[in-house]
């Protein structure tokens, strides 16, 4: 995983050469803070040059949040920190939003709801795609729709729906290339966070003896494809299925997230977590003996060295390095 | 931990002095036969040995098996497979079975439904220490009474109840020490488990974010001292109530034990898991922040690098390297 990219790009190959000028800039002025050993310089440094070329250009400040993954349940009516964060990263006032209600069997009704918290919120823009079958109208040319939006969110429901729809569709290609090219931020809840990695678990249990039969995975949409996402995670008991999943696809990492908590994926790899509970990640890095291979899918498991963090709002995690970032206390 | 015994002994001052010689005598044939490399020839003699020794001086069959931990709910009709492996590890037909049934609030009951199945299991002796108060009867010469017993069983119920009847009583102290001399075997299920510990769960719950006051602590009999036990343990979803206990004692082994399912500590620093579930280790050795002393009792925690291992029947754990063992596939 060192040389590439979580998002499934490549440092060297993909996000290098689509540098602006304007980021070559930024990025020599902060290596010459960061050579002085000033780091409080350097960060304010950064800020300052991403608001005037915020100004200068007219383009809105480029966001760091690429991804943000929703346990469900979040917060609708009272504060919103995790819908306001997501209109944030997208522009704020300038945030030119989709939704993609399709995993629920609701969409006008969830689309609007949603709809409406996020102009309510300041979006200046808001649309529904209501997408509902794999060949229809927003297949046609989703690049060009899309060009017209800073962010997407797609919505709670059934994640074997929502893929089942738009999983691999000229529309899902094209989000996903717009989010690893800075372009777009998304966020999903629920069903639409499950559904972010490639794996991607589609249900299962708790309450019993960690054995094979205890998760059922599927396809995801590939937006984070070395993530195994979990939601409604502590609040289900959801400890054991993602240990089960991760524990038979190894090169993985599991990401369990609490409800009305997000875990925010930025574009500098790192994870932050915001929000009421706590994101739970499960490295399987050490991983030195599982029996998955040999034994049924109702035997109990034996997995060693698992890793697990547990990381409350404010928490942040190194995705390259694998390792949580220890607050300075 | 390296030059202490699990149980809290010490193998430098405690153990090795009390080998007699036969044991020196079986000792040196082992490395005889381990230097040859002869590891089937090593275990075989080791085995005839031990049954030559227990015909030749009239004794049982030495046991390994010092504490039976179980997660509660073992099989009592069927195959019985937990208790006959605690009537066997006591001396099968020889053994001279005592029943603690304090913890619960019908002792006369399961103390009977205990005693018979130990008899028909071929016990030789069964009684049961109807223990109900610090300063009845068993109190007054516990050493002289527990001589005349190889097992001990400790009983379901509530592990308070149990460690305020028993805990810290001459009654206690005379077990523990037998427990550790390898002349008694003790078992406990679900509370009789708990309380093996020093640090013992007294309740807690589950289907929340993991926070301080998702586990309740008291103080356990402290057979098992550096050992955390919980038990009923993926059955009631407990992961995080141990692994919240652990972090904020991370100088102890979380040790969770499913229904059905009995961690064997033995006096060589081995747990063997028997029975139908599995056993979870959660070890904080490597554990590099935690938030606990700065947070509420409420607050969603924080814990980096915790290690967990899931343990099916069969698996081993050497408690004194701290690492599981990988069977040979």
């Amino acid at each position: 995983m060192e040389a590439k990219n979580i998002l499934g790009g490549n440092t060297e190959g993909h996000l290098r050469p689509n540098l602006s000028q304007i980021e070559r800039l930024k990025q020599f002025a902060r290596q010459s803070a960061s050579m002085l050993n000033l780091d409080r310089l350097d960060r304010e440094l950064d800020q300052k040059l991403d608001r005037e070329i915020a100004s200068e250009t007219g383009m809105s400040q480029p966001t760091k949040a690429a991804v943000i993954v929703i346990g469900g349940g979040e917060d609708k009516v009272q504060d919103r920190k995790i819908l306001r964060a997501f209109v944030e990263s997208s522009g704020g006032t300038s945030a030119r939003i989709g939704i993609i209600p399709s995993a629920s069997r609701e969409p006008d009704i969830i689309g609007r709801i949603y709809s409406d918290i996020f102009r309510d919120l300041g979006a200046e823009f808001v649309d529904v795609f209501d997408i509902r079958d794999r060949r229809d109208r927003y297949q046609d040319d989703p690049g060009r729709l899309l060009d017209d939006f800073t962010g997407v969110f797609m919505t709670g429901g059934d994640q074997l729906r929502l893929c089942a729809i738009i999983g691999d569709t000229p529309f899902a290609l094209a989000m996903r290339e717009r989010v690893h090219q800075k372009r777009l931020v998304l966020a999903g809840t629920s069903a639409g966070a499950a559904a972010m990695g490639h794996h991607m678990i589609s249900g299962g249990s708790s309450g019993e003896t960690p054995h094979k039969e205890i998760v059922n995975m599927a396809t995801g949409l590939g937006i984070l494809p070395e993530i195994i996402v979990d939601q409604h995670f502590h609040n289900r008991n959801r400890m054991c299925r993602l240990m089960t999943a991760i524990s038979s696809h190894p090169e993985m990492l599991g990401v369990g997230i609490d409800e009305d908590t997000a875990a925010v994926f930025e574009h500098d790899n790192l994870i932050k977590v915001v929000g009421r509970g706590a994101v739970t990640i499960i490295d399987p890095v050490e991983m030195s003996y599982s029996n998955q291979l040999w034994v049924s899918n109702t035997a109990p498991l034996t997995v060693h060295n698992l890793r697990i963090h547990i990381l409350a709002a404010g928490a942040e995690y190194n995705l390259i390095k694998r390792v949580p970032i220890s607050p300075s206390v």
